[in-house]
């Protein structure tokens, strides 16, 4: 077994954490063997897992244990006709100021070279400013010194076309939520919806980054969970779940916060709904839903806040933008958006399409308000790689601390000698565990210690071992991951221990407690 | 509630089954706003649940329950580059023979065109061979009698660019497997594997159809759950499973059989095996496994069977291809398939990338071989909505039988009557059950019958009411979709009776029996 740390010293944690995830193949390069694509990677067997059981929680809690107000999936197409991409704002505004060197023909953003040689922030500054910008202070080619060409804007969309020679021209989607706003009406009226009536989709969209970078961070082919809450315009602030969550609290860093250059403060769902924190109930409920969701994923409530995105950093039509954003040793990261997009999707839908787009309402036709979660799956999934990683506790390997909700297996079985009748024993339990659905894992190989170790780096959270007492009395050792701390229950029970485990209902702390 | 039956008359089973499934929104046309997208579909609500289900079986099927051998999942990125592509043969040979009206400019399949007009098999004819039956027969544009062009071979991968300007050339990927196979090696040591070994990948595919057409069943973007097998060459025959299911059946349509006219013959996997019907124990393993997962979806035994791909069918690097091939009202439609993809995709893409993807199998290096099944997710969600639709069995509507494991509702949750305490204790109900899991509805809009009547329209296997004598004694109905009979039991079983049958464990027919 390679052991992460002896190759760690000096390594940022960012190294260490991508290091460890290539290594196990949670991430695997796409195409490596062809040398890869910069900001295009698959996941591998561990990886696969890993963002499986993230959404499987994700639906779990956002949609299946919603009750207040029915939220439903759908799952649209990733290539859409230009129709629908024109009307969404994204053929003529999805777009980045890109500059390119004349000598070593490296291309790049624009306004990411202005604010790095320059150390000022230009988000919203036009191309005539970045234009300016450079020549008034020099800037050059960082790669090769060359001279720079003028700014011109680049659509961040993937081209295609749709059937043979001189096709349908085409894009693959910058975002999952237009989807759901052009079948939304077809949705409602299938589903007999009411308003608040949400849509969600979990599924892969797609920018033409200039830079891609930073593993995770900033890719080309994504995935996003997101949900769109269609709510009566005059109801906004009338969330039929809002006092059940009333005192829940999360962390907001308003824009006054920004400009005086404050931290984000803690306030309760009733106090940002009253003081006008947020334009309304439903924004409210999710940023606390957000938050119990974050710490149940392993990243700790004082590690992430709600940003208020200031005015230039928010399009026309919004009522206010709420980004999500963790702190991780590469700096500070956006991983969620909340955004209160108002009627304008819809309202532009339906005037590109000449369909009408309303729903009744008590004898009244409303074209509806959204409020939009979006999460940033591979995001999320580098920040659990980054909080649940963990050195230098003496056991002498690094390891990952997966809460047991979401961690990849959930158990490795292991007969303590590769020998009968230890081997069947142990086996038996393997298919039974698996059998009940929960993923779990067989390991004869090496020792004992070894397993364990191997245990850890991939941080499944219990180790079960077949020895010769089990032949005698039918008990096995159960190992806790966290604590290293062993305990002996009955096998016939560790099935149900597995499952409870996997989904949430029984914590890592509470196994010691489960002696007998 | 609008009956489909009323307006069903004189139409087919297939535009029944299309009917039903776009007005309950299974399926809503891509884009269907600005005129929709020929060959592109999303998903609505019923029609996600029912995919999820579908796959989250299949995955509990092929991948977790499967403990001979591991096998993993990976989820890999859908833009390929140009090189991937150049070696899978996809570049080359991944095209159809296209004709074009010079008249009206329609575009066609020119073999379709030459097979339906001259009623001839064309599998496997030439550019050349196409010409000449066009010309030597006066085929012209079966839409306005104008003249044809010549063939020429459109290649069916959609195309786009990574990168600004000058970007490198990519495609979408036109199948998941070679995901797989350039990933192999690097999941193979992560995973510290031996072989047999097992990738598996659900994901989308896509391929630019000229002629997309029936639905759902020639798409553009579409579905596949796909495993690759990675067998050492010296022991195809040798699979670890093979006696557990020695004495399963399959149907076969042999190469003899097809050439004599023949149906297809059952036989078991220990025959297939032995007299060399299939090509090898992994071909005979999935060929039994595919037979009992398409009876658990609700497809009769009787109505499916494997075919032997005649040898124009099979790529020439094939150990033998076997489709499952279900008989539907629209034809026979092949919905998965089965190759023996022998080491010709590891080798190609050693060959042409540089890497060594062979393996340490006891101190010798072996290019594994590879047997995959490969499943068509959205043609078996059409072979799901046309078995289970049922009608003319007295009750006036028309209905899904939905085996629970798949329904995309388990349970509508019913207060007889929208009046406290009814209301509260079946909403109460509908919260605990969710909690667990298990996606039901609760519904109080409109008489008891009509609401039964929209649950059997959308396949919901049970519907619990809550009455006044649920206030008495704590029981509630749970009525049979199936036998329309119901059973009184008490309430606080339910959730558990809910979970067993969405997971498989209770069936339908033992409802009855639960009594008390």
């Amino acid at each position: 077994m390679e052991r992460a740390e002896k190759s760690s010293e000096g390594k940022s944690l960012f190294e260490k954490v991508w290091t460890l995830a290539l290594h196990r193949g949670f991430v695997i390069p796409t195409a490596e063997i062809y040398g890869g694509i910069a900001g295009i990677y698959d996941f591998g067997p561990l990886g696969t897992l890993l963002v499986k059981r993230l959404i499987d929680l994700w639906r779990r809690f956002f949609i299946i244990e919603e009750t207040n107000f029915p939220v439903y999936e759908v799952s649209g197409a990733t290539i859409l006709p230009y129709e629908v991409l024109v009307a969404s704002g994204h053929v003529d505004s999805f777009v980045d100021p890109l500059v390119a060197c004349l000598k070593c023909k490296a291309k790049m953003r624009a306004d990411h070279l202005v604010e790095e040689k320059l150390g000022v922030r230009v988000e919203g500054a036009t191309v005539d400013e970045l234009n300016r910008m450079i020549r008034e202070n020099g800037l050059r080619c960082p790669n090769c010194g060359g001279e720079l060409s003028e700014v011109t804007l680049f659509n961040l969309m993937f081209k295609t076309e749709i059937g043979p020679l001189g096709g349908k021209a085409a894009f693959l989607r910058p975002e999952t939520a237009q989807v759901i706003f052009i079948d939304f009406k077809k949705a409602f009226q299938a589903m007999r919806g009411k308003l608040p009536f949400g849509l969600a989709q979990v599924g892969k969209a797609y920018r033409n980054e200039i830079s891609p970078r930073q593993g995770l961070i900033r890719l080309r082919e994504f995935t996003q969970m997101e949900i769109e809450v269609f709510i009566n315009p005059k109801e906004v602030n009338n969330h039929p779940g809002i006092e059940g969550v009333a005192d829940s609290k999360f962390r907001i860093l308003t824009r006054e916060g920004q400009l005086k250059g404050e931290e984000a403060v803690e306030v309760t769902v009733k106090e940002s709904v009253e003081k006008g924190v947020v334009p309304n109930a439903y924004m409210a409920y999710y940023l606390s839903k957000e938050t119990e969701f974050f710490e149940r994923i392993g990243i700790p409530r004082d590690k992430f806040y709600f940003r208020h995105m200031m005015p230039e950093e928010t399009p026309f039509y919004s009522g206010g933008n709420f980004d999500l954003e963790v702190e991780l040793s590469i700096g500070v990261k956006e991983v969620v958006g909340n955004a209160y997009r108002t009627d304008h999707d819809l309202r532009s839908h339906m005037r590109h399409s000449g369909e009408d787009l309303s729903v009744d309402v008590d004898g009244e036709k409303v074209v509806p308000e959204v409020v939009e979660p979006s999460f940033g799956v591979e995001r999320i999934v580098y920040c659990i790689l980054e909080y649940c990683y963990r050195e230098d506790d003496g056991r002498g390997w690094s390891w990952f601390q997966f809460p047991p909700e979401i961690a990849p297996v959930t158990a490795l079985i292991l007969p303590l000698m590769k020998k009968e009748p230890l081997v069947s024993k142990a086996k038996e339990m393997f298919r039974a565990a698996r059998k009940s659905g929960v993923f779990v894992e067989y390991d004869d190989r090496g020792s004992i210690g070894k397993r364990y170790a191997r245990a850890d780096e991939i941080g499944v959270p219990v180790c079960v071992t077949i020895d010769y007492q089990t032949i005698d009395d039918g008990t096995v050792t159960l190992r806790n991951r966290d604590t290293r701390n062993q305990v002996r229950v009955k096998a016939e029970l560790v099935p149900r221990i597995l499952l409870d485990l996997s989904e949430g209902r029984l914590s890592l702390n509470a196994l010691e407690a489960l002696k007998g």
